[in-house]
């Protein structure tokens, strides 16, 4: 059967570029966006070096408006003394990233005075995205209510961090959240089967009862994000393989399969994969633009037979059902067939730029 | 000129009994109190072994209840997984101590979830203290907000601490919170004159913003606490000097000297030293008790002549200002002419033990 869904909208990807273009690149990685049925994605700051500055965003602002296939936000990276900086370009951002815990790159904020300084200074129209694990959830949220700070917490992976985020919510704090497709299958228990290398990721995935803990909870989940980080084969299979799955284009079928479990209904995929990111990020409206899916195609993920530069998959040899055969963007069909039509360039950053 | 305060009450010391009786004991350590004008002192849980259960908690009490000669409180010492015994014993204790950075002994608490066991589980009409640095403070006073539990911090040391602190009582958080007179007084610079060994304390002494932000903000200070914590020269000029100064005998003359400085009022230090810390943690009236101080008195620091077995004072060849003459406990004379006069167990628990 098809159907038909809105553009979804991943708030959360890494497409490498500028800096890492042997990983994914601005092409690469919204070639995977459509073939995953996503028509806005949103990149994050922890490339080399970091978007920290006018500089750099502008670098990324070019690369992107020069290759993407679908549109994009541009999320920007909180450094230990960039809060003015931030707060002056907020405007051409969707959003401001504060890495507050391990992570991929450089970016990592320890002090309390840093995280005071970017909630108390970036404009509060424009989220502010948390990397928070464990408590550092409650410091961000704290900081985030005093400052009266709109604030994303990004990939909550284990039990304690989504119950507490439950009782926030319940108490009104002004939070939102995500969570990813590895985190809401993948438990430590698969880490002989993917690979000690191939399977390491910031959050860890963890155990049972987390994975159980995010399916009970999934009604306070703001979100779906892939949190797609490619890395080549070579990079996770050597001996410091760097944290990070490529997921843009398993995503939407995972997400599927919580729906024939029973989880969720459709309608819930499409306010966590559309209607959520589009008012929280607040992404403006794409015309003439929508996702048709195959729901009930049964494939099987081969990293070999991505788009993404990465070319593997946590979930590789999965049989997954739910595959995405068109896609509308503006009025055009950007993707069919398993080809993606869109020019490179094509794709619009969902904020102005200068 | 002398002048007569009510019974100090100091919440926060280390009486190093039972576990470390070297250092410190039940009379070595309330002799100390007595001498430097506090008739009410709480000790922490961080003994070996920690006070985390009915058996530690009984066997500090008697030991207490044998030597000590002023008034104490006992805290209880949270660990990962004693949330229901700590919830149990709270009538017995003046506090819940939870130890959520780098400290010395084993009862360093990492995980939210712990955090949570104990703001979710223990009686909210008995306080719960924290040792947290930096955005920890953040990540407590969210917890404790989130379960409406009233919470003080120990021993604020950072600028960005203090301030953090005064944002949140100006938004109506429910928070408390001390400052020891080292922070107020000494900076890094001064570690070469007291020795790098001796110098070594948790939270480690700052820098003069750090004091000079303390300073700015003694009107949200709600109590003074000497974090009285002795260890033998010998250990702190040993190659694992551990963390920690004795404070009991130094302090007052210390607080006088804010006063003289034109920095904070008489009144100020007793709201500090007796009001505050009786109301936050329900310290029943001492009658007829008071403190005799000759406020001009000036003598010189030295660790030699100090009730404390620890027998050094990070304000060593000092020349304060402030001896206390005579104690009054209960209508009895228990200090005069530098000596003690109570006798062992005359000192009481704040609370009702079982």
């Amino acid at each position: 059967m098809n159907i038909k869904l809105p553009g979804l909208i991943d708030p959360h990807v890494h497409l490498r570029d500028p800096g890492a273009t042997h990983k994914e690149d601005w092409h690469s990685g919204t070639c995977a966006a459509l073939a995953g049925g996503f028509t806005v994605v949103m990149d994050m700051p922890n490339n080399t070096p970091p978007i920290t500055d006018a500089q750099t965003l502008g670098a990324k602002q070019r690369a992107a408006s020069e290759q993407a296939v679908c549109d994009y936000g541009i999320h920007f990276g909180a450094g230990a003394d960039n809060a003015a900086i931030a707060a002056s370009l907020a405007s051409q951002c969707s959003g401001l990233k504060l890495y507050l815990d391990q992570t991929f790159g450089p970016l990592r904020l320890d002090s309390l005075q840093s995280l005071v300084s970017h909630f108390s200074t970036f404009p509060k129209d424009v989220p502010i995205l948390c990397h928070a694990e464990g408590r550092t959830i409650a410091a961000a949220l704290f900081v985030a209510q005093l400052y009266d700070h709109p604030v994303h917490i990004c990939h909550v992976s284990r039990k304690d961090e989504i119950e507490l985020i439950r009782a926030a919510k319940e108490k009104g704090v002004r939070v939102t959240c995500e969570v990813t497709p590895h985190h809401l299958y993948l438990t430590l228990d698969e880490r002989e089967k993917i690979g000690a290398g191939k399977c390491e990721v910031r959050p860890m995935i963890a155990t049972r009862a987390d994975v159980e803990a995010l399916r009970a909870n999934l009604d306070i989940i703001d979100c779906f994000a892939t949190d797609h980080a490619p890395h080549t084969l070579f990079e996770k299979e050597s001996a410091s393989p760097p944290p990070g799955y490529p997921g843009l284009e398993t995503a939407l079928a995972l997400y599927l399969e919580l729906v024939r479990e029973g989880m969720i209904t459709l309608d819930d995929v499409i306010a966590r994969c559309h209607e959520n990111p589009r008012k929280i990020f607040n992404v403006p409206v794409q015309d003439e633009t929508w996702v048709e899916v195959d729901v009930d195609a049964e494939w099987i993920a081969r990293g070999a037979n991505m788009f993404t530069r990465a070319k593997w998959t946590p979930f590789e040899g999965r049989t997954l059902r739910g595959r995405v055969t068109r896609v509308m963007l503006r009025g055009e069909t950007v993707f069919e067939n398993n080809c993606v039509l869109a020019k490179p360039g094509s794709g619009k950053n969902i904020r102005p730029t200068l």
